[in-house]
């Protein structure tokens, strides 16, 4: 049972004591600060498994020596419309940043790019790079593998692959990008352990146990089970393809094969469009979509969404309302600080 | 009923009558050779839905002048790491493979590029054309949006997406790349016809009728219902991206959108990706990759594949033993022969 109630809080709030324990962990101001503003960002579009409740497993990390807090990431080289950026096993966020302003350099001048990220911890939300990639009037993709097999191939019974998510933006409409991010796997990980500790099952189609069995237990997960990849054999092959690409072009490896089962071995293209579409014939374009799209709708029930409009509809929100944050995510943020003896007297 | 047998063909033999109908469609003998190795191609790989059965519906855009068989396709414009080919509204094929050399020229100086496909008819196998990008030794990532709505995106009950497929491929190993290729519709239009004529039914899951409610007739297609997206709302996202993106830079438009609901607006990535991994090193990666894929299936059942590793078998299989074609599919081709007043006496 929690001691602290849940409670919102404004996001510039939140930002300022995660930087603050991420400082305390070692991270320089700068590597804070935005690590900081990306995690609460991913709060604020509504994805809190990927926002500060993040921070227990990075101090983890920095405790274990697989996160050196104050590695700042560098161009490892550049050419032509490629570059590979090394994070030198620092944070992700602040490598990933420096990927996606370089992938947009790049394609400014060669009008697309490819930049590959090596040697990052946990990059955050994946969908915040492609996003800031429409943002600059481009078309954003991106796909990273994850260190830790978990993941069964489509007709297969052990966890090979690892979640590799996917992300793709262009500019949209009404406000917001259109922006598609999403894992390979049926569900997360840390869901099914959720699951696991509220005595919860898992929706069908997403586990199974160490026989290859359709599981809904979530404790089969642990006991040599595996999740499935979405979408069959569709799904499952842009997981490996991702594995492959992803994990030989950065150096990290495919997850079952890399030896740290580690990091997140990064590509991120970026394609500047302008060169291929007007910008105002494409905003009449992505109106007239958008509206089609929304027609599509069942009379009743809920309304057919573009990708990124739910998580600009949170935002908006929660930028107003704030962020609600649990009081167990309060305590294990707590916890940390008291690790790197520094005060949150917001949590108190 | 058929009057003719089901019949093996050898591949070379199917090339030269598929290109003898397409001369007579009035295609130049190169557009016409190239073309037929395509289709047959296919064939050989087993997809034989994009095989030579086509060119009924190839015939049928000849006589309503969609499709212009002598156009040949040209370089619109070239700059930098891009380029836009103009394939004239003649076959796909060849304005696909310029585009797809375009790609693998433009990426061996730059390291990456981005060709986009405007103004063409059905581009055939979208793997293919990946598949050759991973023979240059490169990552190569392709994706069109089809003419005609046909998918409703997750949660909605009208069709306004097109079937929208998307391919990758890498460098791979045991002979074969890692080729991936799917429509992100559950199953193809002509699959839901043809089970429409034999009186069977659809796989749960595929199809909603007008209403929005799931069904597995498959009159209720044509009767104002539509496919379903693959994978939930990833595989709907996926279709959503490829339409806005393909058919913006295109400028075929997204199907819902587009006057002629008409044509393939392609996009083609190739990333030379020597510069990022080492041959050697990653021939053993893919070869270490494969075998624990391989190790993944059940004890019992059929065993995991790699992307592209089924395709292979049925190709070494179907280059010794023939391409089986229907009496069904050997009749369409003599009635289009016919149209066009040529001669296949290997199907009499």
């Amino acid at each position: 049972m929690s001691n602290h109630a849940d409670k919102s809080f404004d996001f510039k709030t939140l930002e300022i004591l995660t930087s603050r324990v991420l400082q305390a962990m070692g991270a320089p101001i700068n590597i804070a600060d935005l690590t900081a503003e990306s995690l609460v960002l991913s709060n604020l579009v509504g994805h809190d498994s990927h926002g500060i409740i993040r921070l227990s497993e990075y101090s983890g990390w920095v405790q274990s020596r697989n996160l050196i807090p104050d590695a700042e990431a560098t161009i490892e080289w550049e050419r032509d419309a490629t570059a590979v950026i090394d994070g030198g096993w620092g944070f992700g966020q602040p490598a990933s940043t420096l990927a996606t302003e370089k992938s947009i350099e790049i394609a400014r001048k060669y009008g697309t790019s490819t930049v590959v990220l090596k040697r990052t911890n946990h990059i955050g939300r994946l969908g915040e790079y492609v996003d800031e990639i429409a943002t600059a009037g481009m078309m954003g993709i991106a796909f990273c593998n994850t260190g830790g097999a978990i993941v069964a191939p489509h007709g297969g019974v052990k966890a090979v692959l690892g979640t590799n998510p996917y992300a793709w933006a262009t500019p949209g409409t009404d406000g917001h990008n259109f922006v598609l991010d999403f894992s390979t796997a049926v569900i997360a990980a840390g869901k099914v352990v959720l699951a696991g500790m509220s005595g919860e099952q898992i929706e069908p189609g997403a586990l199974i146990d160490k026989e290859g069995k359709a599981s809904t237990n979530p404790a089969d997960l642990a006991g040599g089970g595996a999740l499935l990849a979405f979408g069959g054999h569709k799904g499952s092959g842009l997981s490996v393809l991702i594995d492959v690409a992803a994990g030989a072009m950065s150096g990290n490896m495919p997850a079952a094969i890399s030896q740290s089962g580690f990091g997140n071995g990064t590509v991120i293209t970026a394609v500047d469009w302008s060169r291929f579409v007007d910008n105002g014939t494409f905003q009449s374009v992505a109106q007239q979509f958008a509206t089609i799209m929304h027609q599509a709708s069942a009379l009743s029930g809920p309304k057919v969404l573009l990708p990124g409009e739910l998580e600009a509809q949170t935002k908006a929100r929660r930028l107003k309302e704030g962020v609600l944050i649990t009081g167990g995510v309060q305590e294990g943020i707590l916890e940390v600080a008291d690790l790197y003896a520094v005060e949150i007297p917001e949590f108190h």
